[in-house]
C-alpha cells in the first residue's frame, strides 16, 4: 500500500460502478482508436522562428539555423532572464512573420524546464494574450502544438501560439550545477541545448497541417540515473508511436520522417530495439533531434536535450524541409523526463510522457 | 531594450504585416468577445472528490470537508510523496463515485506548486491514462476544468479529469524555509493548504454544467514582496472578471455567487476596490476560498493558498451546494502567482493570471 515503493503499488482496479448517468455519445467525435485524435478543420502551422547559441550553430544542423545568440547572456543579468527574453524574442518575430498582430491570438502556450515555468511567464507578461501555462519538460513543444490544434479544431479561436526553450547554464545551474563549479560530465547525460522556437497555428489558406495527435501515457520503467534520461523517455516515445500506428493502422514505412525530441543516442537506439519488439521496424526515416543536434567531437555525450532542442529543430530543419516539399508526412514526437532533483534525491524512479503530432505538407 | 527592467518594455507595436494568407473564419465559432468561450455541447462536472488535514477541517468549513487526513505524511516517508498520494486518493476516489473506468478517462490534466509538477506526473505515472501536464500556480484547478471543457465540448472524447493540490510542508520547504527552520510568518502572508482535489468534466446527462470560459493574461502591477501574493494577484482577477463581464455584457448581480481562488483576506478586498475603480461593484455574493479558509484564530495571516485551496473549496462546498440547488449561476475564478524563488531574488516583480468558469446547475 505504500505508493512509493516503486513496483508496489496502490490497487487501480476499480471495480466498475453501476452507472446512473446516461453518457451522450460525442456526435462528432475526433477520436480514433485509444489515444489518437484526428484534426478535421486543419489547423496550420503558419509561422515560425528559432534562436539558438554558438553552441548549436556550430552543430550539423548549421546551414538551418538562422538566428544566433552573440552571447549566452542575451544583454540581461542573468541566465534565468536571458531564457526568458528569447521566448519574447522568438514569439515577437514569429508573430512579426505571420503578419498579424499579438491580439490576433486567441491562446499563447508556453512552458519550459525551470521551476514554475518562469521563462514562460515572464514571456506571456509582455504581450497581450490570453496565456496558459503548460508543463512537459522536453515535450513541452509538442504538448503546445496539440493545444493549440485542439483549441482551434474545436472552435475556441482562430490562432493559437506556443513558444517554448531552453538554456544549457539555467538548466544546468538547476538541475545539477552551476556552470562556476566546474563539475564533470555523467556517463549518459546529455547537453541541454540554448535554442527557443515559437511556432504560429490558425485556420490559414497555407502552411504544414497538423492532421492528427496522440497524446501519451506516463511511462516508467524503473530507472533511477537522471544522468540517463535517453533511457527513461525512451519507453514513454515507444508507448505513444506504437499506440499511434496501431490507432491509425499505420507502420514506419507509411511516413517520410519520424522525428522524436531528443532521447539522445543511447535513448534513440533503445527505441530501436523497443519498437522492434514490438513488431515495428525504424528504418533509415528515423531521427532523433537530440542526437543530430550537435557533432561527436562537440563533447556532449548523448547529444542534446532540453525543451529547446526539438522546437528550433522543428523551426529550422523540419518545418523548412517541408516547406521545400522534401518530406510531405512527418510524425513528430517529443518526450519529456518528469523528474525534478528533490524526488530523484528521495529515491524515486523517472517518469517520462511522449506527445506526438502527425504533420502533413 | 533591457527585458526585465520593469516598465522598461521591449517594443511590442508590431507593425501589422502584409496579410498573404487567406484566413479562414471559423464557421462554429465559440468565442464571444476578447476572452471568452461558449460550450455548446453542455459539459458537465460529474464526479468531484476531496481530502484537507485537519487544520482545513477545524475551519469555517468543517461541515462540508468529508474526508481528513489523520496524518500529513499519508504513511509516506516524505512530504512531497504524500502530496502526490493525496492526488492518486482523490483522483481514484473521483473516478470510483463517478462509476467509471479510470481508461474511459480520455485526457488527464494535472498540476501542482511543486518544482516540475512532480505531485501531478508521480500520480498519473500510476493511471492507464493520456496526461498533459499544466502549470497555473494557485489557478490550476480552473485552467483543468478549461481544458477539460475544451476537449470535450471540441469533439477530443468524452471524459476529462483535472486532479490538483498543495501541501503546507511541501510549499514552505520549496518557497519559503522547511517547517524545521521555525521561521516566523511574513506580514500579509498566506497558508498554504494541504488539501487536493480531482474533477471529472464528462457528456452525461447530470452534473454541474461549464457554460463559459475565460482565459486571463498575465497581468503584473509591479509587486516585489512575494509574501503578499494577494496584492500581487488582485489585479489579475480584476482583468479576467471585467472582461468576463464585458464579453458576456453581465455584471456581478447577475450571478448567485462570485468565487476567487486564495486572494485572501487583503487580496480580496483590493479586488472589491479594483472593481469598484472599473465600475462593477462585488456585493454580498461575492466570496474569497482563501480568506474563508480558516478562522481568524488559526494564525494563518491573510488566509489560505495553494492549488489545493479553491479546488477543495470547490468540491465541498461549491459543487454541494450547487447540487443542492442553493446556488444556479456560479463564476469560479482562480488566481495563480507565477513565481519562482530564483527570479524573485533576482529583483523581478511577480506576474500573475486569472481563469475563470461559469458553472451552471
Amino acid at each position: 500500500m505504500r505508493l512509493f515503493d516503486f513496483g508496489v503499488e496502490i490497487d487501480l482496479n476499480l471495480t466498475k460502478g453501476v452507472k446512473t448517468l446516461k453518457r451522450t455519445k460525442n456526435k462528432n467525435s475526433k477520436k480514433i482508436g485509444k489515444q489518437t485524435f484526428v484534426f478535421q478543420n486543419e489547423p496550420k502551422i503558419f509561422s515560425s522562428y528559432s534562436i539558438v547559441s554558438q553552441k548549436e550553430k556550430d552543430g550539423p544542423f548549421s546551414e538551418y539555423f538562422y538566428d544566433v545568440l552573440s552571447d549566452t547572456k542575451f544583454d540581461e543579468k542573468t541566465f534565468e532572464k536571458a531564457e526568458s527574453k528569447m521566448f519574447v524574442y522568438t514569439l515577437h518575430n514569429a508573430i512579426k512573420k505571420a503578419g498579424i498582430k499579438p491580439n490576433e491570438i486567441d491562446i499563447l502556450f508556453s512552458g519550459d524546464l525551470l521551476d514554475q515555468i518562469i521563462s514562460s511567464s515572464y514571456c506571456a507578461r509582455l504581450f497581450d494574450i490570453s496565456y496558459m501555462g503548460i508543463y512537459g519538460a522536453c515535450s513541452t513543444m509538442v504538448e503546445g502544438l496539440i493545444f493549440s490544434a485542439i483549441c482551434i479544431d474545436g472552435g475556441f479561436g482562430e490562432v493559437g501560439a506556443c513558444v517554448t526553450g531552453s538554456h544549457y547554464a539555467t538548466a544546468e545551474r538547476q538541475f545539477r550545477g552551476p556552470l562556476e563549479l566546474g563539475a564533470q560530465k555523467q556517463k549518459y547525460s546529455q547537453h541541454t541545448a540554448t535554442a527557443a522556437a515559437a511556432v504560429i497555428v490558425g485556420l490559414v489558406s497555407q502552411g504544414i497541417k497538423i492532421t492528427k495527435a496522440c497524446i501519451g501515457k506516463v511511462e516508467d520503467y524503473g530507472v533511477t540515473d537522471s544522468a540517463n534520461m535517453g533511457a527513461a523517455m525512451a519507453p514513454a516515445a515507444m508507448s505513444t508511436l506504437v499506440q499511434f500506428f496501431i490507432d491509425t493502422n499505420t507502420k514506419a514505412d507509411d511516413y517520410d520522417l519520424i522525428v522524436t525530441g531528443d532521447l539522445g543516442k543511447l535513448g534513440s537506439d533503445l527505441l530501436r530495439i523497443l519498437m522492434d519488439e514490438k513488431g515495428y521496424h525504424l528504418g533509415q526515416n528515423y531521427m532523433d533531434c537530440g542526437a543530430s543536434i550537435y557533432h561527436h567531437d562537440q563533447y556532449t555525450s548523448e547529444g542534446g536535450s532540453g525543451c529547446g532542442c526539438a522546437a528550433a529543430v522543428l523551426d529550422a530543419f523540419i518545418l523548412r524541409k517541408m516547406e521545400q516539399g522534401q518530406y510531405k508526412k512527418v510524425i513528430f514526437i517529443a518526450t519529456g523526463a518528469l523528474l525534478s532533483t528533490i524526488i530523484v534525491q528521495q529515491g524515486e524512479s523517472i517518469p517520462c510522457v511522449a506527445h506526438l503530432v502527425l504533420l502533413e505538407k
